[in-house]
């Protein structure tokens, strides 16, 4: 979260860096004493899993809509547990992407599974959901964990979704949003709508805020999938160029299929059939396949796309009182598509 | 569960079995509620994932407790919401069992691993727990969710400790009770612990009926062991031997092992070797190590530990009063051991 953190310092009030800053030291103490664990295999597990930790953007939503809704809004324990809960059901998806992905780094350094073998990193991203669970139970408001029960059961469905349309190049747009909006965007949402309910905000408000984070959720994940086609891996930190292997269809390839025709066409999904895995010549494939994609303004056309929903998502809160966190929050939604990690 | 419906039925009142059976009727109708979906790809899944449920144990235990706790207990909403929690998060880890297992059979089905990849049955266990979770917070009190969070955690600290002393033919008894305590107990003890605290049983009772899960719940687990060393596939309905292949050390073969000395504990490790995964000759290894494993006794000495655990367990419920469903809790230990299935 360093850049989004940076990009609100930047453009707003100083201390409002430093507040979210000393916010997510006190996410992490939270995240950290809930897995906290005498079983040394555990343990072990565990503090790896920390490594993980990288943009915080759930729990950073989780502060600065905490803070936005109310000009006297103070970001209590129960906000940082609401933050802990949302990294942690985020960081046991991150787990098992990695097992179903087969990918071999993530944040610079070994995967779980790489590591250890995909069993220990099934069972470590169940113990990361179980915790995750435990801990939102302790809240005061049950509907935390209702909202979070429910937030998990949708993502799982859009994971579910997308596997079954794994090598399914005719895939089109409109269920391409169907599974980001249940796979990425349902938790952002519940985070930004979690962190402005511990403030007491109106559900008007808390609706509003689940509205901003539902559509920065489906610009960062176009922005995941642009990066995943374009980005260096020294940069990024973890396994790219996974999409195609995959046979996943993201927004710039779903344009440059709709793009072309004819002999053009016809060759664009030879190369996909070849980038995707268990064949040869896979990496040459995906090379060539990725100039197709730019050639066809496709790679143009999906970063459109991230930013307009930038500024619907700003667009939600504009009845939102001006303040340094608001700022934030409008910092936060561009950051997501300027970032190149 | 039939089995245990059966002894239930013959050791004591009718009409028991009567209430239990259609108590069962109520959690499967909570059960398939929760997990309905209008995405067809999820729904399929769901669907073969009903075909798993089978003795029903735990939401059985959550009835019987919920009656033994009080002469005028009936069993309500709440109780068939919590039976069918603590099914869900079993049916959970039966799905990434048979993943980490590479399983090919389940109750006489094909496991979704087999039928559909490794990677929507991690998924669907994700599902199974986020419903779960998400069914549990619908609870008035949510004592219940954080009780069934805790469960988990310590189920998959057990699992881990597990994979952790895999292939380790050192493990010792105290270890082994370790990962089984943690593995299977604890969501036994939790159910009949939940289905007690939902009748309004004070916590002196609801902790008997708690410790009298745990005992079962190991009881539960090395006839388990029994079974998957001796028992026949066709009558048990999943893939055995699955424990030697993939270098788990069961209560049987931690007695052989401390049993025989020099050259017979020599061959008997080299028999462990070659009977694990990725050896030739592992079945035939796993043959004549069954039948050393039977001349030290180990299966009878297994065998003997269970009934001890059974009247432990029986002993713990010593002060409730005497009832249909108190002779329905004796029953059911007592068909935990001599079950083939």
């Amino acid at each position: 979260m360093q850049q989004i953190l940076h990009n609100i310092g930047a453009g707003t009030e100083g201390d409002l860096a430093g507040a979210i800053g000393d916010f997510l030291g006190r996410v992490v103490s939270v995240f950290d004493a809930q897995l906290e664990s005498d079983l040394a295999p555990v343990a072990v597990l565990v503090k790896h899993v920390e490594s993980y930790r990288g943009k915080m953007l759930r729990p950073t939503l989780v502060g600065l809509c905490g803070l936005a809704v109310r000009p006297d809004a103070v970001l209590t324990r129960e906000h940082a547990v609401v933050g802990a809960v949302c990294e942690m059901v985020h960081m046991a998806t991150l787990v098992h992407d990695d097992v179903l992905d087969e990918a071999d780094t993530r944040r610079k350094g070994l995967t779980v599974n790489k590591l250890r073998g995909n069993e220990p990193a099934v069972i470590l991203g169940d113990l990361l959901i179980a915790a995750a669970y435990h801990l939102c139970s302790q809240l005061q408001d049950q509907r935390a964990a209702l909202a979070v029960g429910h937030a998990s059961m949708v993502m799982c469905a859009g994971e579910l979704l997308q596997l079954h349309h794994r090598d399914d190049f005719a895939l089109d747009e409109r269920t391409y949003f169907e599974i980001v909006d249940r796979k990425t965007a349902a938790l952002i949402a519940t985070s930004c709508e979690l962190g402005a309910a511990r403030s007491g905000a109106s559900k008007e408000i808390s609706d509003r805020l689940a509205q901003y984070g539902h559509k920065l959720g489906v610009a960062f994940q176009i922005q995941d999938d642009v990066l995943d086609l374009t980005g260096e891996e020294r940069v990024v930190g973890k396994t790219l160029g996974k999409d195609l292997e995959k046979g996943k269809l993201t927004l710039p390839l779903i344009h440059h299929l709709a793009s072309v025709t004819g002999k053009d066409r016809g060759r664009s999904l030879l190369l996909l059939e070849e980038a995707s895995e268990g064949h040869g010549s896979s990496a040459d494939a995906a090379a060539t396949l990725r100039k197709a994609v730019v050639e066809t303004g496709s790679l143009d056309y999906a970063k459109s796309v991230a930013l307009r929903l930038v500024s619907e998502a700003k667009a939600e809160i504009a009845a939102i009182q001006p303040s340094a966190a608001k700022s934030g929050l409008l910092a936060a939604a561009d950051a997501v598509v300027n970032r190149n990690l």
